[in-house]
């Protein structure tokens, strides 16, 4: 669906949100620890994680703490986290493999066709907080196939910072108006949106778990609405 | 080769030098400038302003500019070359077009295949002092598949700055030792070996064009010796 006069010709550049847009990190979460440890809830291990995440940012934003990359802010979450769900008893070891399941984060079904075929006309590339150890290590077992892996680490700075939605156009020598944002998190589109950014909603009714269903009723001000990245393929007439 | 012991488990991440190694620089440009100006000696442009790079990135990194992309820095050069060569009646769509020419570079034959097979068994990055923009052009064009594309813009220093060595095993959480620069040039792997990274000497005899073959002997400190990316692959098992 076109919410606003979009010519996909415009747009050369196409950056995508990452945790709840291309991959599922409720759904990853939960299940592996689930697996590894069967008394937690899954479910609500998942959703507290992840609750951390804006606050640690705002605190390295603030300059109440220096630069600090993504997986060393989630491991001070989950150090946090652990007694609350009888798990203060795990190793170094265990804590550093559990940490690392933002690595292990799967794609959604449609992210490597719907990525696949965007990049035949588009220059694809990650644009998320997560840095880029974790972007890498996630596309290669994953599959995404991204021309290019951008993060929060290249700018120093974390969305919805302008830094970040500038940087993009920056690196690639173009107009903010040639770099479309693609993410499931009106928040985030504003953001590039006030930059000049186009942007495209993705809707991921289940991000947040099967249990916590998200309105992903269209808002007004995205230029592109789509359900999945295979239809965003087909509205980009890709 | 092997030319020191060396364990191929040893690595996670092998780096790569671009300009040189991966893509000739050298034809590419020759071939292109002779094709757009027929008049002007392709192999001498080629070679003025590849000589012009080393001092432009001196003056950034001894703080005479500030921190510059190599797009700009080419650029730079570009405006000093072109009356030398009879082309100081070039437009500036024209200059823009031409200064994009590193952006067009050519693979070595035996890039692709090789990365594809080193890509299998290690993460493979660029790691190169070409900006991002400049690396994911060429790549996309080239086909060349890295996991990701790191460049001097990232750690805002240029090689042989040990930051840019250094930020990459920093990136991947790893030890220097986990990481291999692969280059064509001595001082790189200099550079890099300095740092603590492991390193691939990769003969490319004919980097500065047919008429000017370049020495590609054996030199001790390096890791490894091979003639291109696939005979490094041989010796990497992949």
């Amino acid at each position: 669906m076109h919410t606003s006069s979009f010519s996909p010709d415009s747009v050369q550049v196409l950056a995508f949100d990452i945790f709840g847009t291309v991959v599922d990190w409720h759904g990853s979460i939960a299940r592996e620890v689930q697996d590894l440890y069967p008394h937690v809830d899954g479910d609500a291990f998942a959703l507290a994680w992840r609750a951390g995440y804006k606050p640690a940012m705002q605190r390295v934003m603030s300059g109440e703490l220096g630069w600090t990359l993504i997986d060393d802010l989630h491991r001070m979450i989950l150090e946090g986290l652990l007694p609350q769900f009888g798990l203060a008893h795990l190793s170094e070891a265990e804590r550093q493999h559990l940490n690392r399941v933002w690595h292990r984060l799967a794609a959604w079904p449609d992210s490597v066709a719907g990525l696949t075929r965007l990049k035949r006309k588009y220059t694809i590339c990650s644009l998320s907080n997560g840095n880029i150890g974790l972007l890498t290590a996630m596309a290669k077992r994953a599959g995404l196939p991204w021309d290019c892996v951008l993060s929060a680490e290249v700018f120093r700075a974390y969305k919805p910072d302008p830094a970040v939605y500038l940087g993009v156009a920056k690196v690639f020598d173009l107009a903010p108006a040639q770099v479309m944002l693609v993410a499931a998190h009106h928040d985030d589109l504003e953001g590039a949106r006030a930059c000049g950014l186009r942007t495209a909603y993705i809707e991921r009714p289940l991000e947040m778990g099967a249990a916590h269903p998200k309105d992903v009723s269209p808002q007004p001000g995205n230029d592109l609405h789509a359900a999945d990245l295979n239809a965003l393929a087909d509205l980009l007439g890709c």
